[in-house]
């Protein structure tokens, strides 16, 4: 993880902004509508659309053994490494709704298919993939969904930019839609958005991600760096390793900038801009107080210091001390010591914001005095066996996290 | 993990009672008092001493690989197979402490070894295990602790039983105590006390458990029969595995009714008694409002059919639903999707409290209308891929869990 840049500041040798998404790069259109799927009439279904001249693309998707049916749809549609829209929904999830939901799906592809056709551009389903989050275990409204498809093509045809209300429409427990744009110097740029608020126990908080661009890139190139970019950052955001049913990472480009980046400053934009849209993730995860970070060094392996860093960060008992600013560094060490990893359990040494808590596995003085009422806690762990390190990022464990996970479906 | 029986249900061949605990069996005195080592002046030091003829004993220990000094002291001592007494204080975990902290048990055990040689039972530091509970890092008070441990001894050497003190001395946030005792038709008997509290993520939730015996058996036979008892109900009380660094289970066998039970009758008596301190355990959780098992039968192997139980029974989402009585399946299915085992991703099906929710990954009718506002939710998911079954006992994910556990040290 590189420190989260800022709005407009320079990384990977380009400058990085968060006030603008998906439709920064040339050739990307977007928009988002109020299809009806969400009760509430907010925005809730999402088009991102690829005029060309190229449609390569990646994807990176849920280890979840339990996949929603767009994630199944979404999979196969990536094995041919092209892609010319998504479509997202937010309101359902669309998992664990059987052949009838993967029916509805297929059927979504198929209508976004024919409407880009009708307006003037060819496409089939399989250039189409399917992005949905929401509740798990309820079919879709199709009989709202497939006429705002059609809808949305016209808002998409008609308006500018509307990377913003796409942003928007994925919304589901977010608070603040996640944009994020990188401009390289040399003329091509990158675009995204995200949504995901479940951060504490992610097995639940589908994290969508689109990203876009108008650099040259094949789709191995992209795959590689997508790849690479989601390891150091969403897989490090919390907690467990685990994800949602619905998880799904997308990597659109379409050349039209005519500029071929090498592979070395592709990297570096995707994880500069996946690095910047998980801070955004974690800073809007649901009930969090406290944006915490956990380093684990002198690990045997980078390995070992992420399984270490992981049983940290998802220790129940170290989150709610972290909620009451209560600097008890006798649980980092609990945490720690059930992790399968090789420590040397009298030669742990644990820091609070860069003060010492506690060295070679014993209190240091002022520990219990630590001041950690801010809304940053950085922990770093060191083990003191090799010289593997990561970094992991986390939220406290607070009431707010509790009151909003525990009246979702009902 | 067997049905929880009730206070004077007949289990094991024997009759199980709530209203005893460690002095139950023959030949065992106890004692609790206040050592001034809890800031509130509660009781907080506890002895259990055994008359013979017989010393045999067994121990089980943390797997946490930062254990406390206490830990390391009585796992050095259960070597010998061999144990005349037992001293516990609440107040202090004294884990993390160094060696001034190890020094401090050896100082504790030595001082008791002396009061009791001194009562008239010629005893060594090495016959006596040491158990402490409370907040890591901290070393403990033994000005006050060491003139206690002469003191609980003249307690324990004047009165009748104090099997009740000692069980209320090792309480930290526990609101009862907890004890339990079996007869055995043929006259042997024996008693246990158990505390623990923290259950939603035990790594911090040190438990500790004594039990004691009058019946006749060999420090191997003990052994055997508190492996495969913790094996079945601590070991599946909640959720990840994790241990603190003082959990401790004792068994004490003086010989005292001159019976050999035979190892199954044995086995059968610890695992009752395991069975039922486990259900007390659960059942005064922080902050529980709602009692979970969870079983996953139809697994590929009992180990694979344990590992879907915990992931699920871990699951904060799956545990903030139960405390908003919230019939949630999807996570349950997302919870167990991500566990490492096999699965027919398409195939699983789950009720709660009987009522079928999700049939072959797909909602079942009413589903949504599933009451489950009671105290006690059993859910249990079918994964039709084997005959492994396993349960899981767990707690719900509360307000109170954060309060009581944001403000612990400070």
């Amino acid at each position: 993880m590189t420190d989260t840049p800022v709005s407009g500041a320079e990384v990977a040798g380009g400058i990085l902004l968060r006030t603008q998404g998906v439709t920064a790069p040339l050739g990307f259109r977007a928009a988002g509508i109020a299809a009806g799927i969400k009760a509430s009439g907010k925005l809730d279904l999402a088009l991102v659309f690829s005029e060309g001249p190229e449609y390569a693309a990646a994807g990176v998707f849920t280890r979840n053994q339990v996949k929603a049916a767009p994630v199944l749809w979404s999979q196969q549609v990536l094995g041919g490494g092209r892609l010319r829209a998504v479509i997202l929904n937010s309101g359902g999830a669309n998992a664990c709704t059987g052949p009838g939901g993967f029916q509805d799906t297929h059927a979504t592809a198929e209508e976004l298919a024919k409407a880009l056709s009708n307006w003037g551009t060819e496409t089939g389903a399989g250039e189409i993939a399917v992005c949905s989050t929401g509740l798990i275990g309820d079919r879709l409204p199709m009989d709202k969904l497939l006429p705002a498809v059609t809808e949305i093509v016209r808002e998409m045809g008609g308006g500018l930019s509307g990377g913003a209300e796409a942003a928007q429409a994925i919304m589901t427990t977010d608070t603040v839609p996640k944009q994020a744009a990188f401009h390289h110097p040399a003329t091509w740029n990158m675009g995204g958005m995200a949504k995901g608020a479940g951060m504490l126990a992610p097995s639940l908080a589908t994290m969508l991600v689109v990203l876009t661009t108008d650099a040259v890139a094949t789709p191995e190139q992209l795959d590689l760096a997508l790849r690479n970019a989601t390891r150091l950052t969403f897989d490090r955001l919390d907690v467990d390793g685990s994800c949602s049913t619905n998880d799904t990472v997308l990597l659109l480009a379409n050349g039209a900038s005519a500029v071929a980046p090498s592979q070395a400053e592709l990297d570096a934009a995707v994880l500069a801009m996946c690095d910047d849209l998980a801070a955004q993730l974690m800073a809007d995860a649901e009930g969090v107080t406290k944006r915490v970070t956990v380093t684990v060094a002198g690990a045997l392996s980078e390995e070992e210091a992420l399984t270490g860093a992981r049983a940290i960060a998802r220790d129940s008992l170290v989150k709610c001390a972290f909620f009451g600013s209560d600097p008890n560094w006798g649980r980092v060490l609990a945490a720690v010591g059930i992790a399968p990893i090789t420590l040397a359990p009298d030669r742990i040494s644990v820091s609070f914001n860069g003060n010492p808590v506690c060295v070679n596995s014993t209190g240091a003085p002022g520990a219990r005095e630590v001041d950690l009422s801010g809304p940053d806690i950085h922990v770093r762990v060191e083990l003191g066996v090799g010289e593997g390190t990561a970094t992991v990022r986390t939220t406290d464990l607070s009431y707010g996290y509790v009151e909003e996970n525990s009246a979702y479906s009902s």
